[in-house]
């Protein structure tokens, strides 16, 4: 069962459709925004990385359909308000216009809150797995994508604009901003499949190197990539004066680092069988992208 | 046990306070802003519903501070969303500057952000209760808080605006955008006692009745209220073109409908004891109000 990120992202969109309401029913925009958001591209790493992680222990891919629609809703949901004019005030992510400027920014700021939620109620309704498995999943997902995780490090990140920050600072920000979600989907695939302790943390060591490689190779991408290729804006990191990591090591300085990264991802996964390939043709994928 | 508004009040602010992240640990206004959303003031209606329905059906206190302070950091987080200038555009909120005015929009948008999640956190790691309780309370609580509930009714709200709206759909915008959230609290704490299902839904059409009611006094009190008495902007409801019970029925009709939700309320705690005297207070309390 070695799932690709291409059929993991197939098998994402079915999950991540039937939790979402039904437009019909909603005399509001709401439910349009909250599928746009959703849907249209996007790479689903976090989806995969519940899939790989949980189906490498064992779980059957059904189990992991819940999982991998939550973690894939809190990213989303936090696209949705790091886009908005308050924030980063993008106006193209993955080649189309931005939810705030495709509905409103009333509607984008609500479409994100009820995603959020949505994260949950997947969770909390995941009939396939144990009750007590979907609490630890609640626990695992809220934690991360709270204060101490996501949003924590979204926070350090606008605060860091136009401010000294040196690589400490970088990390602390990214390892919460994006790494804890990324840590979280990988925890949430190994509970799913009945992980104990040492494994999980086994995985979150994984995700949480395969998470900062993913950030520098987009740092990188942000200086080398042109906008067509990226489908938002490139430069943009430059433009808003964003420490990035070739801007404090320079571009060859950050894709060593990046490699680095990926052989600390590989190493973390050792005592894993074949059942873990698709988490290393992860690790290796992140930094050969170019989009 | 027949906690009063002001016991629960108290109860919840240290319920909420030692869920808060320390702000001493955050670089950023994220922390210092997730309090200001939650304290200062604050009726706690929420809170004490779950305090009293909890206890009334024999729940002790301590096994209701976690879903206390979970309904409340999800109606505070809706709070600063709702007042930000792409919504409600508020400037004062109980007597006080709104988090976007006092912060920053991105801030504020943050917060609210990370204050729903918090809310799921203090549910998963409500150790008094059983597992299973919370997970039933997580998936109560983000219905309640999204799509289908406070957000969508928010959104029907926001698109209300301006354009006519009949009882009807007056109604289904309060039963989701407030009436949702405030069933819920009277849920979880039928939850956190063990009440069966009938006893859950008796909770729930009682919560359903009081939050017309706290509604349509809501409205009435926008129009008689001024604006130092209310701690928010008298009159701001007219200014904006939203339709309102008093426009609807003029002033004397809503407070007869309001009086007659409160009888509803009344006659669905007529299987419970005198353990349920608390709710029926607040139920008399809603009309009472000045504020």
């Amino acid at each position: 069962m070695a799932i690709t990120l291409a059929e993991a992202a197939e098998r994402a969109e079915g999950a991540l459709s039937a939790r979402l309401p039904p437009e019909a029913d909603d005399p509001t925009p709401l439910a349009a925004a909250m599928r746009y958001a959703v849907t249209g591209g996007g790479k689903r790493v976090r989806p995969f990385l519940v899939y790989a992680a949980g189906s490498a222990l064992g779980a059957p891919l059904e189990h992991l359909d819940a999982p991998a629609a939550a973690v894939e809703f809190i990213h989303a949901y936090s696209l949705v308000h790091d886009d908005l004019p308050a924030m980063d005030d993008d106006d193209l992510r993955r080649g189309r216009p931005t939810c705030h400027r495709a509905f409103d920014e009333a509607t984008a700021i609500l479409a994100g809150d009820a995603l959020q939620g949505l994260a949950f109620s997947a969770l909390a309704e995941a009939g396939a797995l144990p009750e007590v498995t979907r609490l630890r999943m609640v626990a695992s997902l809220s934690r991360a994508a709270g204060a101490e995780g996501m949003v924590g490090g979204q926070a350090r990140d606008i605060n860091a604009v136009g401010r000294e920050t040196d690589l400490a600072g970088l990390e602390a920000m990214h390892r919460r901003k994006t790494g804890a979600l990324i840590e979280a989907s990988a925890r949430l695939g190994g509970l799913a499949a009945g992980a104990d302790d040492a494994t999980l943390g086994t995985l979150e060591r994984y995700a949480a190197a395969v998470g900062l490689a993913f950030q520098i190779q987009d740092d990188i991408l942000d200086v080398v990539g042109d906008t067509a290729t990226l489908g938002k804006t490139g430069g943009a990191d430059a433009a808003r004066e964003k420490p990035t990591y070739p801007a404090l090591l320079g571009l060859e300085g950050a894709r060593e680092r990046a490699r680095a990264m990926v052989d600390d991802a590989l190493e973390a996964l050792a005592e894993l069988g074949d059942g873990a390939e698709p988490l290393r043709d992860l690790a290796r994928y992140v930094i050969e992208r170019d989009h």
